[in-house]
């Protein structure tokens, strides 16, 4: 019978079953998983064809919009909330609280020493920020990657203005101290947009939704023998934390940037007063089996 | 707690919520669902990082194979089973099946005449093609449009070969006559592999699947006031039929390509005998109040 449930449960039988012989067996679990949860979507949602082909262009868009430095299908995983949720079953608690990697991590950061300026513009708030990564058990972690990006003061990636901004700017790649300690000179980011002049702008327009992410500087933090961990801090005081378009703010996550008037500690972090300076601890879990896998 | 089932169930909970303005209640309906069940995959398989970065080059490379002339997500939609059971939820039952519209749908058919050969290459096994289209009724419906599309002996579409083959061969546009028939001389098509030089073709080789699809040709019929049928026929005697690819066979479409041998026949359809002959009653659902949203 046509349009059945029967008939359609047969396509999705034969359609698990042909992955029945992938070698990989975790490869066969995440692909037969996925035609089951497709399948259970198009039985619920009854697409239409129009709808399907609509479906088939907009992801072709999404692909065709990526090159070097722009991930459209991040972005689309991200304003799903599906990159959030994805960071989120990874957890295993006990660290610092994870989040979501972005579209922007797209080149490679210039490799810099503590109290290097990351800010090659010269425009902006002056900023300090002082990281210091621990283990679990709060034994400081010495010669730890963290991996910095952050947007201008303007709200945009050096990738996104090729003409204006250094590739770079915003970036650096950083080791700890043997007091597990970084620190950096910046400027304060500012909330932005993420771009909408893709099929992902399209679907927040179609939608209602604006496209707006809080204030947040980046971070990866690898450290021999734990888990890497991707992060952002967030800027307390700024708009849109309590609607981020990523879903990515977690209150553990936003970070006090505070104003700092003295001119003794400007000087010691060769700034000049006023500056913002944000402080914060981070803690990488040990790596279990599991992650080698 | 990080990675517990609240929190997750926290971030599936803002993401539908930030659909909720959607004016068009539809777009509503499928972007929130869409939301839940890519959610529930994320939470049921627990994807990795990694294996979340891998999806997201893979869909990334096959939005960028696609072109005017190939479309890599229909295919991927096709070897999951996700177009054909589309094309299944949409049937109302009482007329011809459908089935797939498969990727090869991306020229304009050339207008033809009932009669015409639509093989411009002459090599392959001659053959009439014989149609009817009636309505639910067994009315014969006049001027009937019937879009025809096949490869070649060889396996080929005119669209994956522009420097052996001329655009349009194996395509023709029919309009039926008074009595709803139309028919058509071709070579009878070969049973050949979906394209495999591109990330589905990956897919397939991991998941060792083998990429053929029966012998078949292609039709979209559409008469006013019916639902225009996309389907095919497929050919009787050949390999593949209880394993297509793209899980698009349907018994009612399997079709005897018979071969006759009698000259007075043949000169009736100005071919030479021996040649094959496939006939085919089409039946269109009128219309309905849903088709026209």
């Amino acid at each position: 019978m046509p349009g059945t449930d029967d008939a359609t449960k047969a396509i999705t039988a034969a359609a698990v079953d042909s992955f029945a012989d992938t070698p990989d067996p975790r490869l066969r679990e995440l692909l037969q998983g996925l035609v089951l949860h497709l399948h259970d979507y198009v039985r619920e949602l009854r697409p239409t064809i129009q709808e399907w082909e609509y479906a088939v262009d907009y992801l072709t868009a999404v692909g065709q919009k990526c090159d070097p430095t722009r991930q459209e299908f991040i972005l689309l995983s991200d304003v799903l909330g599906v990159s959030m949720l994805v960071e989120t079953v990874n957890e295993q608690g006990g660290g610092t609280e994870s989040t979501v990697l972005g579209p922007f991590h797209v080149v490679e950061s210039p490799e810099r020493e503590s109290g290097d300026n990351i800010d090659l513009m010269g425009t902006g708030t002056p900023c300090v920020v002082s990281l210091r990564v621990t283990s679990a058990d709060g034994g400081p972690l010495t010669g730890a990657s963290v991996d910095v990006w952050q947007c201008t003061e303007d709200g945009f990636y050096d990738v996104q203005q090729p003409d204006v901004q250094p590739l770079g700017n915003g970036r650096g790649l950083f080791r700890t101290d043997d007091e597990g300690r970084v620190w950096f000179r910046t400027v304060v980011p500012s909330h932005y947009p993420i771009p909408t002049d893709g099929p992902v702008g399209a679907l927040l327009g179609a939608t209602g939704r604006h496209p707006y992410r809080p204030a947040h500087i980046h971070f990866i933090v690898e450290a021999d023998g734990h888990r890497p961990l991707t992060t952002h801090i967030f800027v307390a005081d700024g708009p849109y934390l309590d609607s981020d378009a990523v879903f990515a703010v977690k209150e553990s996550l936003v970070v006090d940037f505070a104003q700092v008037d003295d001119e003794d500690r400007a000087r010691e972090y060769q700034v000049t007063a006023p500056f913002r300076l944000a402080d914060f601890d981070i803690t990488v879990e040990p790596a279990t089996d599991e992650d080698a896998r």
